[in-house]
């Protein structure tokens, strides 16, 4: 069996430096980016695809709204297209400094609130996916498991990579309950290990009151900016290598073969 | 003889409206589009694009400094590794969203301040040349004439086109006299078309104080967002007409075939 | 009878231009500053300041959210307690500069989607009325009439002047129509001028679908970025002076006396 | 004898967090409170405000450019006027959200790159101490000695701190080395130490090169965002307290009288 971890990486700015990186790199299958508006700038794109090339991992863009301050975290309510452009132009911008180190995007997964808000918002999760599919319709669109960015993405013909969260609890929604809980966030590696193998196992979330809501996981995503992302990420390696599970790039799990034109030739 | 118009467009952001690219887009041969750093969002560099190709003119980046208040006009000394990666993202953006249009950029053209500096500052005008080398070998450095640009370009093994303003009086180094003096900028059509066939013909530049700077001038800049920008146009296309000179866009000046590759498909 | 007439003014931001501040200065009683989050910028700010003394205009501060590239018109959720200082930050920069000037501000009016927000969320009526309280308890709150502002304001013990808009239309619920609505902003001179006139006469707001909404109105306002604001406020005061009411600024509606400690010296 | 020392405090940016200032404000008699530009957000801002009363430490401005990216310490040119308001803008920001918690400020320190420019550039210094004493003319200017800034706070007439760096080389202009030199920065608490008694003993900064430039130092700055400034801050302070030197607010060393007024009233 095989399976993807993905993480938020690159989320620094300018002096300001979030998470660890290096060592979070060493441990994922895949990484979301930041590209300039909730986090990361340009010089610190260019290191974490580096980065990422040197562990061959895969690179997807991670657009957020343009809220540094926020980190991407407050809603921001606007046009569907101003944001369908908006996300062209972060997916554009990693895209292309990708290739300049002769690396390829594979995967577009939007950030924070606007994750969130794409989650029950079709309109938004549609907006993200024209986004996707007019830059390149083999990009794969990493949506929540039960959210309507899973609809927007097989409406729009794209390849959908299900995701689950490994540090977050969840609502009886199949939603991320709010950060506002004192309980949201999961830094206790033990209990986010049992979280994930749980999923697999019952292909269901199990949400905070003990619903569970059926879902099959392409990919588990962990947060970056935690400081116990790290531990989180090791103990849940460890479970699952235990368990038999191989952990993979998501152009691997999608089948995605290199050197066949432009998609083929991500990080190997 | 053929001669290429270029002007900057597409500096509008959010609310705020500036210049007239509508008009000024029909009497240009290539139209340096603001990539969201100093002017520009993504919803106007779409609008922009789409303009463009509805007035057959090429495309190229404008990229400038990060600074919507200053208009990119407030020169900001930064390292040039990072300088380069901002121009990096900045034509990433703008190449994939022309692409998303079935379009192709073709020259990039540094704005304000940050060509002004990269007038005298090689080490400028080499991270902006490598970031086009990175991007794409092929797209035409657009470089203020006698400047380290082109010299950067040249260096760098980039096709760069000469470049003079219909609009700006020079000094007697060849460069644009500062928006500081008085009659830095010249607003009268008659004036702004004697200057043009002035260059054409003599092959040099002539400064305030009358001296003479030899320059063999690809493409003529016209700044989008003065109010004068139409009339002065006008005026200049029709001593160009009068004096048998065709504008033409700078794909097609240094004779890029279409339809042969990535490069090869701009606007038509 | 007396009314005052407020108008959003200083929403330039650099190069960027909008609204007709001169004009429209001389046609009303109380400018709402932008402070330079929204719209406006430091330099912005000072000349409005001059501006508004020279035309005894009295002065407030408008803040908005930070977001220059949506004009403060995207809608932003934020934990009230950002919110609070957020505004802080904004009254306090133009109290500041408006003192160094000589002048004093004597109002804060929240702006576009802040104000839209704060309509209808109490938190966020709080939030703003607690940062005008912290800030001076003598600022008078203008706060659409019927809105949750008004109810924070008299919880919070704030002077609160109610507003309604002269140039824009009313939703059932006494809220101005959203702006996707075609029909949304009135640039009718004279549509305009009657529905302050009603609104005066009736004492009540007349929504789109005719429904009646009892107010007590102290201030009319006009939005300072529309082209059509000054022939419509020049049509409004033609048919207020007909009717013998005389526009006055908001401090002098509420009574303050001058020269008696800092709030009593606003323009002249 | 007594001497103050002050920092860059607040410099924390939404999700980002630089610096320990909790346990560095226990160490300073001042603090300078980054204004939002180039650092703090007015969440942070107020948190730093309430933490240096906590600390009964003085509170000043710490204007800087507007540039959350280079964190002020990108070289910005702009035309002096604007300068001036932009450094008004911060200033008057901090006062009133300082004047909410009851206290307040009584000097302001320019950062980073700001501060450079305005060492050597006078039209800069003028522009920051015109802004100051448009504020209050009591406000301390703490200006780098040797600089433009001292010559300028002179000039205006406004109380001026000449100060020195901890942590910072010194070349033999009496201008900090640039942080491009590996040397620049002083990271060894003895060599720190030293610097600081050497300085008060000779009355005279010792440059890289061992040249003798003779000043009158009232306060010593420490960068609160090195890793290093809090095992530097109490080997300054053991040495200090061993030569019988006091550690005092700038308010203090300058023998403002407390409660008599406006200025009167830091935090005690």
């Amino acid at each position: 069996m095989k399976i993807n971890i993905n993480a938020d990486i690159g989320e620094s700015y300018g002096r300001y430096s979030i998470g660890n990186d290096s060592e979070l790199m060493q441990m994922i299958g895949s990484a979301n980016i930041a590209c300039g508006m909730h986090a990361g700038d340009p010089t610190i794109m260019m290191g974490t695809i580096r980065l990422a090339i040197d562990n061959r991992v895969s690179m997807g863009a991670h657009p957020g709204f343009n809220d540094i301050w926020g980190f991407g975290r407050r809603q921001i309510r606007m046009r569907p297209l101003d944001l369908e452009y908006l996300v062209t132009y972060q997916i554009g911008a990693l895209k292309v400094m990708a290739e300049t180190q002769g690396a390829h995007i594979t995967h577009v997964k939007p950030h924070g609130a606007l994750n969130n808000m794409a989650h029950d918002d079709l309109d938004y999760a549609l907006a993200i996916g024209r986004a996707i599919r007019a830059v390149d319709r083999d990009l794969i669109y990493v949506a929540n498991a039960t959210s309507q960015m899973t609809k927007a993405g097989e409406q729009l013909g794209l390849p959908v990579a299900n995701e689950a969260y490994v540090d977050r609890v969840y609502d009886d929604n199949g939603k991320m309950a709010s950060r506002e809980r004192e309980d949201a966030v999961i830094r206790d590696p033990g209990k986010a290990a049992s979280q994930v193998l749980s999923i697999l196992e019952n292909k269901a979330l199990t949400s905070a009151n003990g619903r569970r809501i059926p879902v099959d996981i392409h990919s588990f995503c962990i947060h970056g900016d935690e400081p116990t992302a790290v531990p989180l990420m090791r103990e849940v390696r460890r479970h699952l290598a235990h368990a038999g599970i191989e952990v993979v790039s998501l152009p691997d799990l999608f089948g995605f073969r290199r050197d066949e034109g432009q998609m083929r030739s991500w990080p190997l």
